[in-house]
């Protein structure tokens, strides 16, 4: 274990950590209720390149968590902030329900490429339209570069492939902006006004949860729930802050030795 | 120049080098001839992922260039004999007019992926099946790796692209059979019994034709014509044995230097 702490942030991911499928972890919402009672910031982060911050906020009050839409932050906020920064106009290679997350944004006479799961726009013609543009200088920018996912007739192509073609076509690197950047992880923590050293993220997925924030800075917590699979403590350098069996008894955790 | 050698065998390349489009380069007919006259074999080698070897042989006796079907090597002989060699049985990403170079092999339950540049199967559920295949064991068999090639309408994505998105997705690497690989050489030379420091290899791709010829023991002749672009022959180390304006006078000197 790390040195001693006083938290002032915990960013806590949703798939496989609050929740499976649309099953709440048992015991993940009263334990978020009495980490809000602490004096604590809480933030919810998550890598998705096709749920709106509603279909998130939804799918989350349905199972009677505590939340509110303004708390979420996804790759596609993250995608967005940049689009917004550096004034691009966009063509968004995404699925129709993610695209309400860029409401108001301008997407005429596109100069930059913005890539996530989106299997309707993977043909020939739209991805060679986006080849176009990247090689004319537009930058590519990736949700996240995941190589697959697991679907429930088997395993299915993750947005990953498709920059990587991208990336070999222009002879260019996308700039990734989901977990486990850290760009990402410091982005969503200037929202609480809080610096690395001073939050955690609990999560599932011991390289884009636990890894990419401990790289940040921040304690990692890696919870044996959702995609956790025995061993996974092991797969990173340094090793996890700390694994706990789910998501209450890393609240339990935080509440007992780092506030 | 390298020391002097007496060839048995010259390769040549068709698009580029012969013709371009549906023109013949001037005199290459005639010196095609003076070759065949001289005590030398010729073969001709192409990279094509969407043309039978009976597309071609109709094209070049269009512009009365004298050949014959088994003369003509291409990237597609190359993968047909891979999949014969390993007895395969491949889901064979082709193009419709590509798929006669493949009559009589079993494609039935696919254990194999042969690509080539085929945009009607360049969508998320065909590649999504190449995938699966792929995780599973199956050989990824890239007819080549070309990022990009021209067309009427600007620059389109060739089949390196997806070869890249399927290497990426599996964690695997394509075995790739067009040139500038050094069997694809060597299995045309083959088939006229010589050796590569027996033969020459004119074209006019510097890094595909020259270089892959050169690194696998032929001499390489660059000619300007096609694809050349002034300085090409500074871009391969060690650089082009020769380096000529077009194809008769490559023949030129092989008649006059190297038989």
């Amino acid at each position: 274990m790390a040195g001693r702490r006083t938290l002032k942030a915990v960013l806590i991911d949703l798939s496989g950590t609050l929740h499976i499928e649309d099953m709440a972890v048992p015991g993940a919402q009263d334990a978020l209720n009495r980490l809000r009672k602490a004096s604590v910031a809480v933030k919810f982060v998550t890598n998705t390149t096709k749920e709106s911050k509603r279909n998130l906020l939804e799918r989350l009050t349905r199972l009677n968590f505590d939340l509110q839409e303004h708390e979420i932050f996804t790759s596609l906020t993250a995608a967005r902030r940049l689009v917004e920064q550096q004034q691009h106009r966009p063509l968004l290679l995404l699925e129709q329900r993610a695209l309400e997350d860029f409401t108001g944004i301008d997407t005429s006479e596109p100069n930059a490429v913005v890539i996530g799961l989106a299997p309707e726009h993977f043909n020939y013609q739209t991805l060679n339209t986006a080849f176009r543009l990247v090689l004319d200088g537009a930058p590519l920018i990736a949700i996240h570069k995941a190589r697959y996912y697991k679907r429930e007739d088997g395993l299915a192509l993750g947005p990953g492939p498709f920059v990587a073609a991208l990336e070999y076509a222009a002879g260019c690197t996308a700039t990734v902006v989901g977990k486990p950047q850290q760009a990402f992880f410091t982005q969503a923590l200037s929202e609480l006004g809080c610096s690395p050293e001073e939050a955690a993220m609990i999560g599932d997925d011991v390289r884009d949860d636990v890894g990419g924030a401990q790289h940040t800075g921040m304690l990692g917590i890696l919870v044996k729930t959702g995609k956790y699979r025995a061993g996974d403590e092991s797969k990173i350098t340094p090793s996890p802050y700390l694994t706990c069996d789910s998501f209450p008894d890393a609240v339990e955790h935080i509440l007992n030795n780092l506030l």
